[in-house]
């Protein structure tokens, strides 16, 4: 049972990760970190009582503090490790919120070595388009998966905490090593956001010449919701997983070079199997989906 | 004012035009038809109540109408048009709901030479992924843009019937040439569709391999939703307008490239910049969208 919470970077995610945490313990003490550039935000997050007090003194903020979560944008882990790592706690189970994890993985063996084993990395598969603490809700994770990817050498209790500590948030949790959920992320999440960033930075273009938007329908709208995602967070994601996300980009280089023949050569019965074996395994999905 | 209204085509669309139709005037007769083998389909129509009555014969289906609505799948303008071409009336004015206009041009001039003076050829930009009479919804229309494709020589009289039709069922109504029309929905529609078809396809078989999909969230399930769209009605479409979506493809292509140019080299700043236009131009199109 975690007593003393500390969130690092109270943005949406962290916000909402100390709103649900206090819904699961009433009791329980935040305390909330940033840097000094941070402060107006973490003087809002503490006005909306999403933590309980906020310090931009490092050594403050992990005292006596039995869970720390790092929910800071994947490009900022270097510089937050390396204020972290003079006064790294035994006593607290670290965990995160990163959408990429061997990034993370690198910039503790920048910082440490190694990562160290009361670190036990984990990335939320929740999140919104909105960003910032005004945006956080307690049940951002409910039923959302919660992917953790400890190491051989974590340390077992440190999982056990940091596992209980996402399920108490609400999430379900999922184990896999960091290459797998990297690579799977690169499909289900990176590719998708490329694709539909680069769609819009496409039309967009065409509209400003033409006015082609307001001719766009609800599917249009769903289709290029993620576009309006933080293109700062993004470049971050895609630097980071940029292994796992240039081999499916080939792939779907290939397949629209494909699509492309057909069309070409009015290949009606190709066209078909593609768009119906898409619909079909989109069902499949919804079906997980909606579990 | 239509007092007698045809609906070709009991579908999704013709279903929801029937059933806007009669909340617009509650006098109004509306008679559905449909090929032999569509009957089971025409006789839930009549059943729900969509349509007042139904005919597999052409001549009865036009007596005494003032209103024609062909809402038939875009490959099977040829086959219908040749068959209400006997019977073509001179009293009645004629739409559609064809997703691509220069096909229905080319279909008219390949039964009559040219279009009839008295038909307006007209796109509703809404629509589900849904299909069939069962899914058919009075206010599909409702504040959404019909787009007429009038031509040089098409009846003054019928363009405005047309269009008095199409308010009556609740459109905002726009006006442009069937080339603009085929570009405008080629970049809006067409390529979104086959991009989420693409990515769709090419994911379920990852996911067949490795179940990826249980790790994908709401982002990739909006991002994905038109995938879910008819296959059959989607190829005809892609067939029809082909000549407007090679070229967009092409650009795609060579922006993905870039894309992946900008990912090898880490270029942070060319990703930003294309991400923060895209999102910027998101928030342009929502903008004009909730108007």
């Amino acid at each position: 049972m975690v007593n003393k919470l500390c969130i690092i970077g109270v943005g949406l995610i962290g916000g909402s990760i100390a709103k649900a945490a206090r819904v699961a313990n009433p009791q329980l003490t935040i305390i909330g970190f940033g840097r000094a550039l941070d402060e107006a935000n973490l003087i809002q997050a503490k006005a909306l009582g999403v933590i309980d007090d906020y310090t931009l003194d490092i050594t403050v903020a992990v005292t006596g503090v039995d869970m720390v979560v790092l929910a800071i944008p994947v490009g900022a882990y270097v510089q937050v490790l390396q204020l972290l790592q003079p006064h790294w706690s035994n006593t607290a189970c670290y965990t995160d919120a990163g959408s990429t994890k061997s990034s993370v993985v690198a910039a503790c063996e920048q910082i440490f070595g190694a990562v160290p084993s009361n670190f036990i990395l984990a990335h939320p598969i929740a999140g919104a388009e909105q960003s910032g603490v005004g945006a956080a809700k307690a049940d951002l994770f409910i039923q959302k998966r919660v992917i953790l990817t400890p190491l051989a050498d974590s340390h077992a209790t440190a999982v056990q905490h940091v596992q209980q500590f996402w399920q108490s948030v609400g999430a379900d949790i999922a184990l896999m090593s960091t290459e797998q959920h990297d690579a799977v992320l690169a499909a289900t999440s990176h590719l998708p956001h490329l694709l539909a960033f680069t769609l819009v930075d496409l039309l967009g273009h065409k509209d400003e010449q033409a006015a082609i938007f307001r001719y766009a329908a609800g599917g249009f709208k769903d289709f290029t919701r993620i576009a309006s995602s933080d293109p700062t967070m993004w470049r971050d994601i895609c630097l980071a997983n940029q292994q796992h996300i240039l081999p499916l980009l080939a792939e779907l280089q290939v397949k629209l070079a494909q699509l492309q023949q057909h069309l070409m050569a009015a290949e009606g019965a190709a066209l078909l199997a593609s768009f119906a074996y898409a619909k079909e395994a989109r069902a499949r999905f919804l079906a997980q989906f909606e579990r």
